[in-house]
């Protein structure tokens, strides 16, 4: 957010088992195995439905309606990449289409998750490119100031370092510091084989009250029934 | 909204037939049928295409980013039943998702309308779960603070008193008071008759203008052609 | 915008071999094709995902929560036009359904441009009729108070004189002045031969920062890249 | 919300003592001596910096664009009351200017709480008529469909029904149920005695964390200090 | 809306004497005796309080996060005019502060009009530069793409000729093509003297229903009274 | 955002004569000055208009209707400070009233920034405890669930580490790294004198175009002039 004109080459990815393992949980499950944290605002939303991937961060800070700095990204992609962009102020204009998404699934990117808007939204569904914005516009950009790649950002209300893994899907975007990812994985493996055994029961018809063993607390708390 | 802590066990439903048979128009329709009155507000949408139902109201009334009413309100669902779920503030973290629409798929729930978030939805459309929200997040909730089953409550704009009939489609949500339901639904079946035949003969090319003899209101209100 | 009550009969259109080419190159390429203006807001979303149409434009200044001038522009429609709606106030009420829509259609009408909300959702998309709107709202309306018809309009932040060209797809929609037609879809085919050959560089690897010789004006303007 | 075309004259106003005393106590007091319930949403802001009312509702239900039923509800309203305007769809529209208020203020309205907008400000500033409302908007209405008066409404999120006590400041607008208004008022008062003491505390420097004993159950939630 | 890179030098503005006139009147009663058309949005909001401006309109086209344009259009102020800059995508940057202000008010501007942000709002109140805009921000602006002075645009959904007559005021901001001026200026006179016996007669109690005859058309229109 | 549960006692604040020195600069100003980044979104607004504060920043992560680590974060204020608050999803409610704000300006605090809602409005202002926040609402907030207190958090969709410096005052709130703030203030300090002299050319009459030398660009980039 502080830093402009600057492009890091060399950043440190998560583990990469970890960074591919978190698709399989989805992001309210690894937004619970962190404890509750990390998402970005519920404003980002998929351009198709269904797609859920995880990735390593490579991040963009864009200027208004500029573009210019994805271009530059590109070259920062490596294969397992998704790449995060932010705007330095609320903009709502299309900076990426199918060219850039062919660069960049040329380049290995799984994803883009972008705090503005897109544009050649059939052509990127066709295609497979996966896409998290907060906006679809035709608007096009210009290329003429310089943001940041592989600095901090802020997306969508989410701090996101380089490196980071993004797990996305049709729930939203979550953000798994790289020095947590494996920690979180293990844990959204445990939440995961925990609601197995939880669905079964509330299928046959148990319910939450007593399985969660709700009812103590809700008198504790004052709730009264009528009849 | 002004009663906490509170859950109404014996609430007194809709006619059953009625609050089954409203599902068929649509709310566009009921709502029209009804006097142009009813509707929550637009924000409400549905997580999936085509959905389209009626059923009777078990109210729940929320704390900001605690769900725990929802779990105590399982335990009131009966089969044909509705749940429509209310907030005491702006909030759109995702209070429910696949557990809690398992249990309320056993307990014979036909759908959630909730004033708030809701996540997991890939799977509930899975399901065939039909959810109407005001916004998709995968943020948790708590279960710290009381709110109220079968009170009544205002969401999306509208009040809903336990028992009311809510029909929704992809068009909204329309709230018919309980007692108002048998005569809707006759209504809404004398309106959709009459709409057959409109339609043909708008098909055949006939004008609105002419079937609704609209030509001289409009001359008299002052309309002028110019060519 | 300044003129109520009128509803202008002849209007010149733009020509229509440009008209109907438009619609193949999609809001996006339109819109730069022009130099980069003519957009709505991107608050009109289609209703229907996958349309992709252009035609000329047969306007219409609605009041709040009044469709009456829908019924009165159904007789101005021609074959290939596509009508495009505007309110005097911001209003999401339901001015369209599907019984408008038939009658349209059976004007030659090829879609609506509505800067309002429209409803029967499900079965426009069953018609084929296509769609684009701020809101989806089954709120019904009444037709007391006179608009006009082929008037110039703002709509979505557009102007909009009758006769010029309408393209909307998936990405938005884009305004085209009737005596800019001809130019625009040959600025447009231009365009679009060109990116043929982008597309198939990039994905076989070749970067925009070479394609589009950036690394020169990037290092001038101050760009550092650090290991 | 449900009955339209009818205008209530006799309707049972709030304890006129009680009513009369809330205002003193403020929204966010009231609120809170109710058991956090009964607020308005916060996109209802006052047209005036200081003004503290509160009164007894005599409510109204309007059309998109439509003041007509102000003009009616004026006939009904008595010294002391609060008119509390409610609309069947969002709309900005200016339905209540100087005139109207001119007259309000003659039959003995203390304010007036739409979800909705209104124009003439600075003249309303200058005579002292207090308002709270969703938008400013110079936008003229019609008079053309018939809504109701002293029937229930939701305004702004809240039920309110005539003879309710609103409480309104710089903070928001509550709505105090009648049969409630005695005992929320000795309530209010408690509460406020009770935090003079509090305030003479805090100002000292003793910490909330030790008058409020937060600093077990702090402990206890896991709360952990680093240095 | 359609012209890059333009500007023009002469344009016909309003009557002096209308254009100056119209202030008193106010954007309501402006508005109104136009026959209730020609208001931006309401979100277009003063900086301060009690500012009541007209004069003739010099527009500008911006371009997002850029307000080169603005210098441009500087010189093609006159006393007695008002500047109205529209952007080319929504955006909230700050175009404005104190510096061009400086510049506006040397030239003879009266007001700025602008669908976007400013800042340097303390000293905009202190210099008593009158503006209306849709955001502050402190955010700053590039300039590097050519927009355009002194075509066609629009304006927070109105659209603005060079030398159309604006007025605002703390309602909002009204736009009086430039022809209709002089018809405007009057239609507004006689408004306003018809406006001062209303008032008296409605302080004195006198009811709007019986002054303006609304009880007959209310009965006719089914209205029904109940005790 | 990523961390819970905790408090940071010892944090490193920005060196205290430049925290100090960059209020008097404005956040326009320092924003400039830093290479036009650092500023919160523009909600933020103050609640009293003149404002205009530095300070260095203690942070809180609250959870959404929840003000618990307000209290908690209170012992942490030192003379000179000033609070930033950010909620892990997004609310309105009022977590912050006269009380904490007497016990904040006891500990020395200067001013509250927080992204979501406050109350006492009115009691803050006459106290002269300045506030930027997203919104103004009654709405009470528990205390049952730990967020952290000095932990990095990202406010407005900036981040901030605790005992970096903010400055805010009528046009926005921004934030200067710690260890950027004496080559901040030294910028802004140089950027504010430059200004005076430019101020009194344009009062004189000198263009813009002339002072900044823009002709010359502007023809380059292809602007026309038409008569």
């Amino acid at each position: 957010m502080f830093e402009l004109g600057v492009v890091r080459r060399n950043i440190t990815r998560a583990d990469r088992t970890a960074a591919d393992a978190l698709a399989q949980y989805g992001s309210a499950t690894v937004h619970e195995a962190m404890g509750r944290v990390g998402l970005m605002q519920p404003c980002m939303r998929p351009i198709q439905a269904g797609a859920q991937v995880s990735g390593t961060a490579v991040t963009v800070l864009l200027q208004p309606g500029d573009n210019w700095m994805l271009h530059v990204a590109a070259e920062q992609i490596r294969e397992g990449d998704v790449v995060v962009a932010a705007v330095t102020s609320p903009c709502t204009d299309g900076y990426f289409g199918d060219l850039l998404a062919t660069s960049f699934m040329a380049r290995g990117a799984r994803a883009l998750v972008i705090d503005a808007g897109v544009r050649d939204v059939k052509a990127l569904q066709q295609m497979g490119f996966a896409v998290w914005c907060r906006a679809i516009s035709s608007k096009g950009t210009i290329k003429a100031t310089l943001g940041s790649v592989n600095v901090p950002v802020v997306c969508a209300g989410m701090l996101v370092t380089p490196g980071d893994v993004i797990v996305a899907d049709d729930d939203g975007v979550v953000v798994v510091p790289a020095a947590q990812a494996v920690a979180t994985a293990e844990a959204a493996a445990r939440r995961e084989a925990n609601e197995a055994d939880k669905r079964a029961r509330l299928a046959a018809g148990v319910l939450g009250l007593d399985m969660y063993k709700m009812r103590e607390p809700l008198e504790k708390a004052g709730l009264r029934y009528i009849d």
